[in-house]
């Protein structure tokens, strides 16, 4: 696989609406991927429109999710229809000078394609490490193996990040010129995503002492270089 | 309209996967609504799934969301087309002593049915001032009115909170019997959503003080009783 500085560009995933804000290159798309935990994952069934939650994680050309193997949603998407998928971060609450100008900033990626289903057994177990090492790097090895009744009932499947786009704003408000000199309050309100200090679950074995990583994760930022 | 309890359980909003975490209590579902700003609204276009990101309030027994007129996902969706309607709140990562039991806790709400396209003038502005009394108790008064073409230029959509499901996992994991004697870390890293200190813009008129609502936003979590 070559690896592409930009996004592919078509009738699908070319953005329409504020074309300003509209960024197709792959190191903003991965970024914002990568900064993301949770995706929103769209697919039809019988014409109607259905849209499930779950976590993601990316590796190189392609984002991953998973789930049970008896998941309607995951025999949906592998069964070679279209699929949209997003990840959206929200950064700020931006309050203008009127209200037709109030605005939020936000990161968001939306990805088209067909999902396919990863069915090879150590391509599988490949995968389940990067998304332990996504939030937890070295977690992976103190976990026992995965046992074959859990690799049979987990399905992962795959969407290869090429037609697709970014759309982000950033920034304090933009007025209307005239409205300047209102007597109003303008500016941003900055949204963030913030993880707490680990609790331990009350049946830990004692002597169990916490692993640094926990204190590593990072969540709606970009992860640390 | 009769304040409805329960939510309406179909073929579409029965919640299949982990049964034991759905709800179909109306407070849930509100409050799971209320502590959202951003929203995942799924359509078809042509056989295909779309999702958008957009920010959404609720009103009784109704969730808005707008934009502009000509927004392609705006024009869809209130042509009499089923939506597909999600919020969802990123709660915790939750590692459990086998990768397999590594889950997370969130909070989502799933709607289904068709969207209108608010048409009178006057429940367009009611619908506006609600958007920004979510946020911003007060503010709205302090704006200048809107005006015929910002009126004009925006669209308001509204969908009924009526067949649909919530999905609510909390707490720490849930291992199998033989892994709590297993030498790992397990608990929860809680996730939750920071407001900043906001941030005013540098063309701020001198002597404009910072609203107390500014303070008082809340997103993620329930809003203040």
């Amino acid at each position: 696989m070559t690896a592409e500085t930009e996004m592919r560009i078509t009738e699908k995933s070319r953005i329409k609406r504020a074309p300003t804000r509209a960024v197709y290159d792959r190191a903003t798309v991965d970024a914002i991927l990568d900064a993301g935990l949770l995706c929103h994952v769209g697919y039809v069934i019988d014409g109607a429109p259905y849209v499930t939650a779950t976590c993601h994680w990316r590796k190189g050309d392609r984002v991953y999710w998973h789930g049970s193997a008896a998941s309607r949603m995951l025999r949906t998407v592998t069964s070679g229809v279209p699929v949209c998928f997003t990840v959206s971060h929200l950064d700020g609450i931006v309050l203008a000078r009127s209200g037709f100008h109030h605005s939020v900033n936000y990161r968001g990626v939306t990805l088209f394609g067909e999902a396919v289903k990863i069915e090879d057994e150590g391509e599988k177990l490949a995968a389940l490490k990067d998304l332990s090492d996504r939030l937890t790097p070295g977690r992976g090895e103190e976990l026992r193996p995965v046992n074959d009744q859990e690799m049979k009932g987990t399905t992962i499947c795959a969407l290869e990040i090429d037609e697709g786009s970014a759309k982000v704003r950033a920034g304090g408000p933009v007025d209307d010129d005239e409205d300047y000199d209102l007597d109003v309050w303008a500016g941003v309100v900055p949204v963030t995503t913030t993880l707490g200090a680990p609790i331990p679950d009350p049946r830990l074995k004692p002597g169990i002492a916490e692993p640094a990583y926990l204190r590593e994760i990072s969540i709606g930022q970009a992860p640390k270089a």
